[in-house]
């Protein structure tokens, strides 16, 4: 098992690509999730999206990591700016301006259309999977692009400030208040994704990548979902986590912030033991190359930031290989320790 | 009673305008009502709009006609297209087309604010009419702009292909299906707005103007509901009524057509005939002056054919006057046969 699709290559007739599954958050997740998307035989790509910065506003259903993702793999998403849709105007909020309606955080004329009909299906009576999936179907997508339950789970961020809702903490203090905690509600009564229970117990399983997304926010809610730490603990396949660190910094967003505010170190260090126990490697960039000597896991060090569609597809390539050269290694019995197999 | 506020001249210390109650439909209607918000002094006007076009669309409360009115009232709509708003683009429409979303209805990106805000509102607990009051307000409106009715009435359009919500016959099908009757879902249970009953008690009302909106499908949805054909028989106030027929034909809109399906003469004799009882008087166009000598009812001939500012102004003028020049005459007693005053 070496060799992958690649859309970018003429199809050898002597490739088979593995079943995979990513689990991701938003932004830096959704890049490598694209990465992996076109190097994976269609149908054999699982991308599993975190639901906690899910919200509700303006009657609206709003999937934040999901449709980063969407627009990333559907090639809608805006490159520029990181989040939202390429070409997009904002019409929609000016005049909502106008009106008096809420208007801390922006949709886009075009994104708003995915709201608008996600909140249809969903009244009525539509599972967000059955909806996300189609939405994948419709916009050429060959992954399955799941949510990783269909029931609300709400990340709670804990500040000195108070508790916030994730959107509130995120968009409207934007991540301002130093953060003490970080709660999953709802999520104890959630029923994980089955496609992803079933993709985990699948003995096929090739490889599940955890995207180098900010772990407290975008992964823990996943792992937060009953039942998928220990069917990550079980699985047949090679756990590889992607570290979101480069260069001592986390590339976007607040995971380096609030690892200094929960007093832990910027370092893959940190992410590996975040991790101890459910992963049989860690992936980190070539800057941080110097922290390898430290890890108690398998470290592949290679670059991790993806600026291109290449990084993307080369940092897919390199996880995948990764994961695939410990075939014969005794390095899952590590993360086998304590399971209940 | 002869002058009312006029914004484009310096206002004269000796000017007073009386409370007007106007009953309208949408784009024709709309600009007689914008016409009379020009001439009446802040808070004299009540602007009462037709809500049997209502409809959910995307899980959205859309009010066709208010919008209409609040639009050309707040100076916001598009006057070459006749509906919708200025400086509108569509980029919602072509995202919710690709995520396979119901398009046959076309909300701009602008427009859309408006909808999504009321619904909002709605499902919070607030009344159509306080939502629509404070949309006036914050848009610079003066008059009070009303819909006729709190609950759901919706127009059911009679056709020989069966019966259709009105928006299904009017935008679906384009007015194609001829008409055989036309019914108002939901009116009898309906509870005329408060405001419009007790504007039309009260003794001080000047005038209560019908706009030229379709009768069938604008007016009479107002009229069914109960009490207010009572209340307009009732009130103290000179009610005329605006023909929609100019030069044989009507403006805008399938008038023309369902009155000849209906087996009904494109004249302004069929007009005053439809509001029999309820009118004191009618205004007619210019070219439908030979029309006048039939009528039974006191005429006022003048251009109703509304394409500039100064027209609607002019014609609001002229249904004033024509209401104000009966005050000593006999006319109303016509009206008034048969009424429990």
């Amino acid at each position: 098992m070496t060799s992958f699709k690649d859309r970018s290559l003429p199809s050898s007739p002597s490739t088979r690509s593995g079943r995979v599954v990513a689990l991701c958050g938003g932004v830096g997740g959704a890049k490598l999730a694209l990465g992996l998307e076109t190097i994976i035989d269609a149908g054999q790509l699982v991308i599993v999206v975190n639901t906690g910065d899910d919200f509700e506003l303006l009657g609206l259903r709003i999937s934040p990591d999901l449709d980063t993702v969407l627009y990333n793999l559907a090639g809608l998403s805006d490159q520029a700016r990181g989040w939202g849709r390429a070409n997009e105007t904002w019409n929609f909020m000016a005049a909502l301006k106008e009106f008096g309606g809420e208007s801390w955080f922006s949709l886009g004329d075009r994104d708003l259309a995915l709201h608008v009909e996600r909140t249809r299906r969903l009244h009525a009576g539509e599972t967000l999977t059955g909806i996300m999936r189609d939405m994948a179907r419709r916009t050429g997508i060959s992954a399955e692009l799941l949510p990783m339950t269909d029931e609300p789970v709400r990340t709670i961020v804990h500040t000195v400030e108070g508790d916030l809702p994730f959107q509130h903490y995120f968009v409207k203090h934007g991540c301002a208040p130093a953060v003490t905690g970080i709660s999953f509600s709802g999520a104890d009564d959630a029923t994980a994704n089955p496609t992803l229970m079933r993709a985990l117990a699948d003995p096929e399983l090739t490889a599940v990548v955890i995207c180098p997304s900010n772990p407290f926010l975008s992964i823990d809610p996943i792992l937060a979902v009953p039942g998928v730490r220990a069917a990550l603990q079980r699985t047949a396949a090679r756990v590889i986590v992607v570290s979101p660190i480069v260069g001592g910094q986390a590339v976007k967003g607040p995971t380096a912030k609030i690892m200094n505010e929960l007093g832990l170190s910027v370092t893959s260090d940190t992410i590996a033991a975040h991790y101890a126990g459910l992963v049989d490697g860690i992936v980190i960039d070539s800057s941080d190359a110097a922290d390898a000597a430290s890890l108690d896991i398998p470290v592949h060090v290679t670059q991790t930031l993806m600026r291109s569609a290449e990084d993307k597809r080369n940092l897919a390539r390199a996880v995948l290989a990764f994961a695939s050269s410990m075939d014969e290694t005794p390095a899952a019995a590590a993360r086998l320790t304590g399971s209940t197999r």
